[in-house]
């Protein structure tokens, strides 16, 4: 037993091994500092100061770095107060691997020139992005994939979303800054699809019964994460829009959001619930929600009260969704939504992308002013009418549906076989170290046995 | 019986239903973004570049206005280790309320233009120092009202606020740009005189001695909020101090004075209580302190160790302030300060603004330089004598503490009146969903309940 | 007995006191802010612009500021995990106390002009470097000094890391931006020095077994310490980094630099141990490692893959050095290392500073472009030649470790006087109100009386 131990403590250890020796291997062959940090040495067929992959993209500047974390990690420190600081030792394996890996795809989309990646500060923000959407989709099955499973996820997931991002963001010319369609409504789906191809149902009700009971234990860690979120997030969301004139809109239009959504958490809860104030967990994620719905309208709402509509309509839709759809989602589709991103990331994503396709349409050059070309680009440039725009911005929506659905099925068909899942023989073994990471939210003695760790803290 | 507790539980969501339509209607009839952020389209008759209304009040630059939600959340932070988590779902609904209501009602003393209010990062980060006056209030008579009650304190402090500042700032050019006057010593005294106003004897009583039997339990929420207010409070203090040459000297100020405080803290501890160090509390206390003592004159103190005497002095006065004062106020005044905002607040608030006074008095254009016409642009300008200027920074005082004694007096009142109050009957069934908010804290029940649930966090 | 209690409660507040008036004095006497804030009044004779003590070595923009504190508070962050909130009292009165000498101090050796010292926001930074070696010597002892022995180690120690800095920075010339030498080598070194000499054989091993068993009850201080230092730490470090073209790769280095020692540690950890995954205190213990390494070579290194394989073998050395020579240390060595140190800040310091030797070996106009004037300003201005700066690099290694061990048997010396420890007599009261700080992580009654506080926070 102890040899049957060791090894599948050995495989996630060998695994990373691997995975991080050949990150080093393909860094030292392909990846190069951006030249444009020294020019003396920029070679003269890269133009340097202006290599935008996708035009009115600008480069972030410097002091915006240290924001690329903050969004993987807000969204690290906003899962904490549904599973507690049990989970985050993978999750932030989970971001040391995919931000890697995601510098090395992303760099082949944008950032090649004679068969070298030119890395810097944009794409450390772009890698986070991937990073961002593949936490989401760990947030759907969370506790049910054990670490190998979740690294595999991670290979797996941003790869497709890194495609995904190029053929909208580079090939379509769709105007996502905030990213409501590539990071929020992808890695929704993504996790949702493969959630559900590893749907095994007795286990999963177990699991359920358990995470109700904890629910409100974790009202410190919300508490946390809000604050984190309302102070932090309106930034990141501004950290890719357009800079100058128009970057004030989006933080402004988030900030509005969010204040209309908190709200209407308060407004719905007493009546949905039996509760006269919501839970912290529930402002939490209506805070969520309201920026996740700004993602793409952000910059391109001309009115504060715009802000003010959509977040107070998708602080009502949120709970709504998961009172009465999240059972449905259970029960009929067999999927479970463990940390509820269908209606934090799922939902709002799809409605911020159709907000952004009406405001595509309404957008006019009066209305918008210099800011049409940083918006819009080639709307301004004329290369494109107001209406085709609206169009690729709504085709934007099914694509993205889409590739989430593929690559869901394919990684969760890759996670269901036989190796990498634990075998009958490890389950019943209650004590094996390796399903134990993957047990310890829903297996009640595990369970206690953290509770015992946290009582002291 | 549950038709009560369903009506009382209701009373709050139509409360926030109806005043989050009221916001969202007068944003759709009044409120703009601001035109500078899209010069193509900015009417001439709009002077969009620098329409400051105090002249000398820059423009603040748009990566500070993520720093706007820090001062509320900074307070709401450091208000955690007197009360836990319990009570932060109601106050983010204030923020959240209060951020529009004061756009709502500040854009309309500076910010109008034909009928419409143009806003923008301006407008929210004023927004946010009204909202931090109302979590001072809040701090006064936490744990002694309801939500609803709650939600009016906000919806009247931040009109009568709103109004101190105008008339301060903008028709009597006082120099306060630290909101030493405006924010610490308005909420303070705000909230003092609505705590007297709703003063209850004996279930006052009760619930002190409940405070303290959880006073030393707090210490983990202690530390996070003196860690927050050591990073982020520095900077916040000077993100509407005059940029350029004069910023430096706020920050510094306020880094050598919240440095002297917290030592000042260390002596006077062991001598005032049985213990050889102070709890993180007091600690967290006397930062504050050393932060409204530099409100007012943070940027005018032209010596460092004129910032170490003053929060010296404040680290001292506060913990006196604890030991001496508040005990009178309560048994004396009857007046009930929940959080000690008086000694945090109040005080340091008004020595600030005595502080302030003198160096105007004493502000010359030789020591000054260049600075003068960033500090004191009416005495630049020659349009007014420093003797003059000191004049008005002295009676800025008295009519701070006359608005917020008239606001506080009126507040009070409405939330005496019988249909906000908690009936008695309500008081005696003890599971009356809406009481139990305003309870939790006092009930020993409540906290045992409350303890049970963060033993296992 | 309550008389000696007293007495020794009041040994604290008193010496606070006199510390506190000393620096005011001084202040008053010789501090005053740097002119360069106010043009009008700049003295001819001082110049104003670019007085900067080494060449090349920028003035940090004034929003950098408020990321001074950061580094000082991201160590307590981080020393939380170890020891709760117990201890975090007296670190704070450290770090107020040692900014304020520091100032003075290193204001004496390089912003001094007519017997006056010119304070600004550089002053302030640099004294908070100190102020973070301070802090990293204090993870060594701490639980084994009282209060008193606390403030004697920052005031001793803040004099010799000052004179170190500026022997190394300022006489030599060294290239050492992230202070990979002057604050990890040097802070770890120091406190490893005076732990040596404050050794008590069986007083010890009753600690050790007692932090143990508290060791896995710190994961959610862990889990917000290592969420803060992926934020903010790498942000930081390029704080005093040159400005312009160079910061950039700072950041970037320590993204990567970090990112794989954290894969590094999932990798030997589940070898070393018979855990599948490593303990958020070991996943924060590679975060830092990983971030002390980049400190000196973070602006040195020109290829990404250089900081992976940096931050891989430090993320596997700091692991092993726990497991194996820890231990050592403690037995044959006689030194008790409380938080680490060694492994944490002094083991990656000196490979950070071998491997910038081995960079700047290295360094050709080349390859750095006009950033070699940044980093190099000597070499650059043909002043000396590449392999002289490097044997400048490589020869402050021996230098900075002899400071810290003649500093540290110095300091340690100071604090085992007989007056300073607490008397035998004290040590048998359990409840003596002045050993009982020091004492409180290794008395089992002093710690489960901690527990109960926190169980109900």
């Amino acid at each position: 037993m102890p040899e049957h131990t060791a090894t599948s403590r050995l495989r996630l250890s060998g695994l990373c091994f691997l995975l991080q020796i050949l990150n080093i291997l393909l860094f030292a062959v392909f990846v190069r500092y951006s030249p444009e940090g020294s020019p003396g040495q920029c070679p003269s067929q890269l133009n340097c100061s202006r290599r935008n992959p996708d035009s009115g993209f600008q480069q972030p500047r410097f002091q915006d770095v240290h924001i690329q974390v903050l969004l993987s990690f807000g969204l690290l420190v906003a899962l904490l107060s549904r599973y507690g600081p049990g989970s985050v030792a993978i999750n932030i394996l989970i971001i040391a691997f995919a931000i890697q890996w995601a510098v090395l795809l992303q760099g082949m989309f944008y950032f090649v020139l004679n068969g070298k990646i030119y890395v810097g500060a944009q794409s450390i923000v772009s890698a986070d992005f991937c990073t961002a959407a593949v936490l989401i989709s760990t947030g759907a099955v969370l506790g049910r994939v054990n670490p190998v499973q979740m690294l595999l996820l991670a290979l797996l997931e941003v790869t497709v979303c890194s495609l995904n991002e190029y053929i909208l963001l580079s090939l379509m010319g769709v105007s996502d800054r905030g990213r409501a369609l590539t990071v929020h409504t992808f890695g929704a789906y993504f996790g949702l699809v493969v959630s559900r191809l590893l749907y095994q149902p007795h286990k999963d009700k177990r699991k359920r019964e358990e995470q109700q009971d904890m629910g409100h234990q974790r009202d410190v860690f919300a508490v946390v994460g809000t604050i984190y979120l309302w102070i932090f997030w309106p930034n990141f969301t501004s950290s890719t829009t357009v800079h100058g004139n128009a970057e004030n809109w989006a933080v402004l239009n988030t900030y509005f959001s969010l204040v209309a959504s908190t709200v209407a958490t308060f407004i719905l809860c007493p009546v949905l619930y039996e509760e006269s104030t919501p839970r912290m967990v529930q402002i939490q994620d209506a805070t969520l929600a309201g920026m996740a719905v700004m993602g793409m309208a952000g910059e391109m709402l001309v009115t504060p009260f715009g802000a003010l509509i959509a977040g107070f309509l998708v602080g009502l839709i949120s709970p709504l969704g998961f009172r009465f759809f999240t059972p449905v989602l259970h029960s009929r589709l067999k999927t479970q939504d463990m940390c509820g991103v269908h209606n934090i990331h799922g939902l709002p994503g799809i409605l911020g992308a159709l907000l952004g396709t009406l405001l595509t349409l309404l957008a006019t050059a009066d209305t918008y002013g210099d800011r049409l070309e940083l918006v819009f680009p080639l709307v301004a440039q004329g290369s494109r009418t107001v209406a085709d725009q609206a169009l690729m911005q709504l085709s934007a929506l099914p694509l993205t549906l889409l590739f989430a659905a593929l690559g869901g099925c394919i990684t969760g068909c890759v996670l269901k076989t036989k190796t990498l899942r634990c075998s009958p023989d490890e389950q019943s073994i209650e004590n094996t170290v390796f399903c134990e990471v993957a047990e310890e939210e829903c297996d009640p003695r595990a369970s206690s046995k953290e509770l015992g760790i946290s009582t002291v803290v």
